[in-house]
């Protein structure tokens, strides 16, 4: 630990209070934070209205969090801790040679009860005036070998227009811009869906205000959301970006990766669609990845 | 920051996110606090699970806190943090020579409401069968000259012998075991209450949790806060500890100092108290103390 004019003691003492009975696991994660928690205050000798407005924001994000909303999740987002755990996760499972498709966040807008849809449905059950209709299709594919995995589970989210999820925003219908689908023949997915907006993360509560203490916009940019997952293979947990979207190198939550950019392109003679994005999924299997 | 395997830019990208309009004490503290939190979490190469656990901890800290009670202070305490704060306040203001009396952490208990008692009040207003009364008295003085200091206002608050202060307490009376006092002719105060009893820190919400986690005992060593003030002085907020309490050397939030420690003795001839506490209050002049 560093020096410093305190207790040289006292992290120490809060260290070794540490019972016998606790999980060797929890024991390392509790002793690394405790020293860093005190490191952090005598560095900065945080002083206790500080400590106390800290404690207030944790407190008010509890406050502002329920089974639609986890505000203590979207204040690790802005300081960028849960991109950094997706990095951690693909580092420690991917050890592999030849990456597979780049992981991204999770985010707090997932739902684990999201209805199954029919390829080729279109998921924009409540159509704003101003969306862009898009037609999203490709395979699920064996990141190695190449060959299409058919009913592999393709999940997709994302925000509308008014850059608000379904469950944030009563206009909506229930699961509108959501849907599960299984690959059919040739690893094949497809689905409408709109093209995905830019859009700012809450502002209403304890997320916003720290970005707003900090100076810093509150916008992600534009795009979708994507797990897929194939029996025997690792599941993936992604978001692909719009190349256009001009938050692409400062996304508020720090989740943007070369790799996930991806390009929509003109669609002909398809009423349902001028755009059209071809994105095809790799998956690795289970066997090729280290410790996974 | 530490050499690791992940992208060494990472950190740095969500540091100068922080934008130019920011106080430059906030920068100070997020700047720290995001180095912190990244190096935890790569150092021990935090899961999504594990973080999701601590998220989940966080948010049912603020669930669980109103206005009598804060479990965002409550999970801070038993890792030690209030009481490091209060060192390094300490530290800062008290940089002069002769120390003044040691500081102790304000705890969550506290009530901005507290009413006015005369000296020579008892504050049992509920009565425990088991209690032990206390005939508690002393001067305020001027830590450098003796004088005594009239007009002193001296707030003192505990838990009655069933563990729990008045607002957990249904079956006390609204600020049972609280009064503010203003000293009178040789800046003496005094007043009747318990002496105080070792008791569990809740343990229904997350910091019992986390204390189960770690396995540790939830006890606070039995002691009586104070907070003392008078024109022109530091105004001191401290803790006195019972010396013959057996959780002295492993109070759950650390906040026990030698200096702190105090004997109750036998009182004769007074039917309102089996026990008596003289205990003196010194404060400190603004002037003498750097920085304050």
């Amino acid at each position: 630990m560093a020096t410093h004019r305190f207790d040289p003691n006292f992290t120490k003492n809060v260290i070794n209070a540490i019972g016998p009975k606790t999980s060797p696991r929890l024991r390392q994660l509790m002793t690394g934070l405790i020293k860093h928690v005190h490191d952090f205050a005598r560095e900065n000798e945080l002083t206790v209205d500080e400590w106390l407005a800290g404690v207030k924001l944790l407190n008010w994000a509890g406050q502002t969090s329920d089974d639609r909303r986890n505000e203590g999740q979207l204040l690790c987002d802005v300081i960028g801790l849960e991109s950094l755990i997706d990095e951690i996760t693909f580092t420690r499972a991917g050890e592999a040679k030849d990456a597979p498709i780049a992981t991204a966040i999770l985010g707090p807008f997932f739902r684990a009860d999201t209805p199954w849809r029919q390829n080729g449905e279109d998921i924009v059950k409540t159509k704003p005036a101003n969306g862009e209709m898009v037609f999203m299709h490709g395979q699920v594919l064996d990141f190695a070998s190449k060959k299409p995995l058919v009913e592999s589970t393709v999940e997709v989210w994302l925000a509308s227009t008014n850059g608000l999820y379904e469950q944030q925003d009563p206009i909506q219908e229930e699961f509108n811009l959501r849907g599960k689908f299984k690959t059919g023949e040739e690893g094949r997915y497809s689905f409408y869906c709109l093209r995905p907006t830019p859009y700012p993360v809450p502002n209403d509560g304890p997320e916003g205000k720290l970005l707003e203490l900090m100076d810093r916009h509150p916008f992600r940019p534009a795009h979708i959301h994507i797990i897929a997952m194939h029996n025997g293979y690792r599941p993936l947990t992604t978001q692909i970006f719009d190349r256009e979207d001009k938050y692409l190198d400062n996304d508020s939550v720090f989740a943007v990766k070369d790799s996930l950019v991806v390009d929509f392109v003109p669609r002909k003679g398809d009423p349902q669609a001028s755009l059209e994005l071809n994105y095809d999924i790799k998956l690795v299997m289970f066997d090729a990845v280290n410790g996974a």
